[in-house]
């Protein structure tokens, strides 16, 4: 039964935004995938932008997409912009390649992908990252 | 502050679902939008289908966009069925004209919709019911 | 371990096309999709035309991401066209609601879904269920 | 009959899977296109990230499209990189200009495209020329 359940995904998000309000981060989004790359649930804090969703749910749906985190496409970005650039052209320019994306797997399998996006990059990854780890699972970034 | 806020949309989510489960419906998704459209939070039960987020969101997108509850849509479909299709198109595509639909008012503030999908029709619509009444807002579907 | 795999789908394949050169029908096409609606694998016989793989993939991509086989769209369709036609917008204009889609199962679980375009709508969707039913799955046509 | 057949795509899509297995390279999808750019055969394995279609598909399609191989690209996304990018806007964003993206040919005739993603790109090539030879065609990377 290696699938993401929605018991997963509110553990992620409620353990992803108390780590923000620890942190004191600005009002997160933060946007949990199935395998798929189809929304399991979604919260975004009072005081973040709409397009938040957006943000937040590309890097989700790029690391899930491709099987990469965002930090992985960031530096693959880095070293071959233009394989990055087509590869979102490819996937209808709806990924985000920055760290915030994490692909979350149950042992080997990837279950899903969690995105979030509000503070600096690195903040909406350590978000991420607390969140997975409450929920007893596996984050690539 | 006519203003949605996260704790609606949770309380919204957490009582329609009940609501779901009290009816014994099949697994439901529900999309809370702000008053600009945006998602403000989404949950996809586990069995739910992953286009029920494209259905749920499209049903609450036309409402809050348009300014007429999901059942008006219908409606307004059935006895003018260019209007809506029109409508549709200028939306992109994206409105979904059934009950599930629900418009949520804070007083005579619109400032939200919300969307559900899973069961027929009807039964959508009572769950978007019970969860906007939970929150102490109003609902027009 | 509710996942279709590479073999799943090329003895869906194998044993769909079998089944249309059995009942002498026009050249088919089959798309496999996996429970998120990416394909798994397809093949499209000699003859048929570049378009079927979009016919075939929208019959399974409805499928898949709506929980419901191409036939049960049809009936949906010809009781409520908007719904379908409206569902099908909120998908980007992927579904072709008709038989020919048919949901793959293992036990109760969704695992993707199947298309086959070429001959008749009914004729196709024998041959999707020939395929299925080879790999010992569970269709839902 | 200068035309690619299934049994072609076929010799193909099993020629590289296999040379992936022998090299050991991370899992594989492949995408087998005609003279015109639509789908003959595909087969993506198991653990491979759902958006390998797309990836693995745009580098088919840019070459088939452009009569010029990923590699060929490529170089010449590194000498004029906007040449690469308008050509790949005019061609809807759906070109990925990388190794992997060879062209198939019979004799001087060009009959289609493979691409191959899942691996580093030349990786990806190395199986694509397996294939290609595999099925006494010519490769043009």
């Amino acid at each position: 039964m290696a699938e993401i359940t929605l018991d997963h995904a509110r553990t992620i998000i409620s353990a992803a935004l108390a780590k923000g309000r620890e942190l004191n981060l600005k009002p997160l989004t933060v946007v949990v995938l199935d395998a798929g790359g189809a929304m399991k649930a979604v919260e975004r804090e009072d005081g973040a932008a709409p397009g938040r969703i957006e943000i937040a749910g590309g890097k989700a749906y790029g690391a899930v997409m491709l099987g990469m985190g965002g930090r992985a496409q960031m530096d693959r970005a880095e070293a071959q912009a233009y394989f990055i650039a087509a590869a979102n052209g490819a996937l209808g320019g709806r990924m985000v390649p920055v760290p915030g994306g994490v692909i979350v797997k149950d042992g080997d399998v990837t279950i899903g992908a969690v995105g979030i996006s509000g503070d600096a990059s690195d903040q909406d990854e350590a978000a991420a990252l607390a969140g997975i780890e409450a929920a007893g699972l596996t984050a690539v970034p």
